[in-house]
């Protein structure tokens, strides 16, 4: 290899596990007090996921924020009756000290880069319940939030500091560390808080940060309070919030079950979604699996069925796919999605999410599948569709098509036999499923011709073949079963014969056509600022300030601006 | 320095001079024939900029570019009769290769990235005289637009090519040389021109390119023309664009004279524009000088001034000065923009401006304005704004106020005299000198509060001091006469010892609230991403693509993907 990628202490990762439960968390408290939850943080400071380092001052590394998406997911679908939900610290004098830098500075590049994203994803998903879920979030900052944390702060709704000597928000990245606050601070705090940026700049350069009324009047925060009347306003205010919240008042909940899931050397199974990794090629193929039979008829059947309505399951599974992916088959960089079963019964479940947009349990279901999808938008692999005799690319799951960087299809069938390729879209096409540019990926698709929508809007729910699906645009080449087996090998291995950082460049720049929100910069100007400060020896080096911060000896820098 | 950041052939860069003249030119011939300009490009192989390369099949460097932007910027000054322009290629069988492999092989990364930063902004400057100065470009394609060279044409607002056999448009960038088509390449494919994101996939992976009818059905170009009436269709085409204008049919142009520049060691001086450089400090202060009358009264005495015409000089200038400190100053961090003279004489230019918005003299001088101060906010250093008594902080000249990451100002006067800080608004600043982002900077610094525009829109012509400018929201902290000299020292001391990466990351990331436009996405999206693989070793290290090119040698990739 040209240069092994490796952190400075060059810590082997083990397995990382997406999966966990309340019951085993070692750095949060999940509690529930009638329409409010509360997440609470106090963070072990042995219970690092690799040994090196302690997590002294509520500071996190990826188990931190295992069990924080967790949580967030499970207030959605385990607690109906949540309207509003508190992030606090577990600690007197501080909320969070953000990352852990000896964990950063040990770290891979490609894991700095994956812990990022799956941190900068948990956030979204906290604003996307405060958005869309009625689940709204106050962050309670009491003590010092720093970098990380008070990004963590900044997912919130509302921001409430306690007027004392010592809590304040602060950046010190820049000065302290010679990174960025990439975890979307530096966005928000111009984009979402539209805090001056002139003040930003300050702020952001202001190791010790910024306290009391001058964070209030830079709008680094929503409400400053008093000492002595903290815990009493806090309660008020996230009643107040609770209060504008469509979710039911009480009712059953979901239990989010743990994932039947196998992982057999090159092989993981889980009950909807298998992948199966070719090492040689370098290439994982994922199957999903569309549901046996038709969807429940109403949506109480659904909650019935509960984790094991189809929607969800598959969600849950193919989102625990993509992150095992991510961390742990790092040199595996091209994913080709296939799919099985009825197209019918997709379409059934389709239906029954359209019916029934505001019914608190499909709406969540819906909503998790957005985040799915948009988390296949944001994996820096290679992604293929192939759409073959037997697929049930429908609906939700012809989103995958949408979202691959190609598509190929067989034209009629591969062996002669009766079945057919074909392709179906249902109304989730058409803006369920918003990328994170906010546009549905048939609408970036083609923004070139807006009105060619209105004419794929009538076909929805009819059998496609290869003809028409190349005809509308929907896939990229189709071929005959003479050609079939050669194309995609050959298409397959050339790709994996690029250089993957290059494919990383050009697939961040291609998937996100179109307007630019809060969250494509996020990931797209922010990130990548971070990933090459990320490469660079000022920050990374031997001498840089990552590796030299707490060893007493100044990082010494190469002076050139580029 | 923590590693010196050198090429490969660490070649010794002279000083770069962005000054020229078609009578100097190398490598473009520029030709008017009527309504039509001509722009051909023939690369003198043997004309680099330094040793190392030759400019083969009319790929290009530096120096190249440098030609163009000067063509550009006589085009629309010296020609005004000149309605449409097309860019065509001297050789028979090649439009043009792209920038030079060898010369980025052997540059170092920050000559690579100002080298990128500059094209860019010249085929914007491009996309700028179409879409603002009547001056509508044409790119007639015969041969080969590989790379570089199709970005030049996409650069076009209409994009012929001869369908032939050799004919082609191609990004082999990430399959040949693992880097990206970053020259607004990726962003204009799926942005500008609409090509279907799978599409774009396909065609930005294919080193051979695409021709003929697809290339027309894939969008990637507007128009295919067989071979025997190409001369006759590039000029009827021309004519027709031509016909849209609404320039001068004919009249004097305003020949753009040898800028007044002197170099002596620290010190660069202009007519308008002084630079004097601390190198300890490695500050460089930019001085602004106000012109010393009133303007002219009517647009035919600001013709007959020519390029002395103090906007016209000032804007020159000013560019010239931010290109130099960008390309020949690399280890200077910090620049500081002060002013002097009458803020009177500066509104009276201001009020001319806006009187006569579709004058074509004064509206290209307008524009040059605006790319100037885009072309700041596009600077990779920290900027700092001092107003101080005696400074001349007013309409187009507080946009540098505004441009910068900060900006102080003195409480009164600094020694006692009456003369005292002041500064103030012109109509110039609400909308005239959009940024990037398509906002003006006033727009983009108060997204928190946009009725304040408002307020501050009653406020033009007033000089406001110190307190009205801090209260406006103009400034961003003010000191008096006793703490003005240590505030403002320690400010400079404190920036010039962050790490130069974080503070361009945390720049690019600061300035651009708000909307993303095609333009921030180049220089946000696309520019980061290439950063960061010109830092990666599968580009840029030693048995790394960019290196290997040509050798014959495979390059050998780390096969991770981050």
């Amino acid at each position: 290899m040209a240069a092994p990628d490796t952190g400075a202490g060059a810590v082997t990762m083990p397995l990382i596990d997406f999966q966990t439960h309340p019951d085993r968390y070692r750095h949060w408290k999940l509690e529930v007090d009638g329409p409010i939850g509360y997440l609470t943080m106090r963070v072990e400071e042995t219970g690092g996921l690799v040994p090196g380092y302690e997590l002294k001052l509520n500071s996190y590394d990826l188990g931190v924020d295992i069990e924080l998406h967790d949580a967030v997911q499970r207030l959605r679908f385990e607690h109906p009756g949540v309207k509003a939900v508190v992030i606090r610290s577990g600690h007197d004098r501080v909320f969070s000290a953000g990352a852990n830098i000896r964990m950063l500075s040990q770290s891979s590049h490609g894991h700095k880069v994956n812990f990022c994203k799956f941190t900068n994803e948990t956030r979204l998903a906290i604003e996307d319940a405060t958005g869309h879920s009625g689940q709204t979030y106050l962050a309670a900052v009491s003590g010092s939030a720093a970098g990380g944390g008070y990004e963590l702060a900044l997912a919130a709704q509302h921001l409430m500091l306690v007027d004392d000597r010592t809590s304040a928000v602060s950046f010190p990245e820049a000065p302290l560390l010679a990174v960025l606050p990439a975890t979307g601070g530096l966005t928000r705090i111009v984009d979402k808080r539209k805090v001056r940026r002139d003040l930003a700049d300050v702020f952001s350069t202001l190791e010790e940060g910024v306290k009391g009324q001058r964070a209030l009047q830079w709008r680094l925060i929503d409400e400053l309070v008093p000492k002595s009347t903290w815990q009493a306003r806090v309660t008020e205010r996230a009643k107040a919030l609770a209060a504008r919240s469509d979710r039911p008042d009480d009712g059953p909940g979901v239990p989010l079950v743990p994932l039947d899931r196998t992982i057999d050397g090159d092989q993981v199974r889980y009950r909807w979604v298998e992948i199966d990794i070719d090492r040689g090629r370098r290439v994982a193929t994922v199957m999903l699996r569309a549901p046996e039979s038709a969807a429940p008829a109403a949506p109480a059947d659904a909650l019935a069925l509960g984790s094991r309505f189809w929607p969800l399951a598959f969600a849950r599974e193919l989102d625990d796919a993509i992150l095992h992916l991510r961390v742990n088959e790092p040199d595996i960089g091209l994913v080709v999605f296939r799919s099985a079963g009825d197209p019918a019964a997709v379409l059934s479940h389709d239906a029954l999410l359209v019916a029934h947009p505001n019914h608190w349990f499909l709406r969540e279901v819906r909503l998790l599948l957005k985040r799915t999808l948009k988390r296949i938008d944001l994996t820096a692999r290679s992604l293929i569709a192939l759409v073959e005799p037997g697929s049930a690319f429908a609906g939700t799951l012809a989103e995958v098509v949408f979202a691959a960087d190609r598509s190929v299809m067989v034209e009629g069938s591969l062996d002669g036999s009766p079945a057919r390729a074909s392709l179906a879209l249902s109304e989730l096409n058409f803006g369920w499923y918003p990328m994170s540019n906010d546009l549905s990926r048939l609408a970036t698709r083609f923004l070139g011709d807006p009105g060619h929508l209105d004419g794929l809007r009538a076909k929805v729910g009819q059998p496609l073949d290869a003809g028409q699906a190349l005809e509308l645009g929907l896939v990229t080449f189709t071929f005959d079963r003479t050609d079939w087996a050669d194309e995609t090998r050959i298409m397959i291995e050339e790709r994996a014969s690029f250089s993957p950082d290059a494919l990383t460049g050009l697939e961040a720049n291609l998937r996100f056509a179109g307007p630019e929100t809060m969250e494509t910069k996020i990931f797209g100007r922010l990130t990548a600022w971070q990933n090459w400060i990320f490469q660079r020896p000022n920050a990374a080096g031997e001498e840089g300030a990552l590796r030299r911060y707490g060893t007493g000896v100044q990082p010494r820098f190469d002076r050139n601006r580029v």
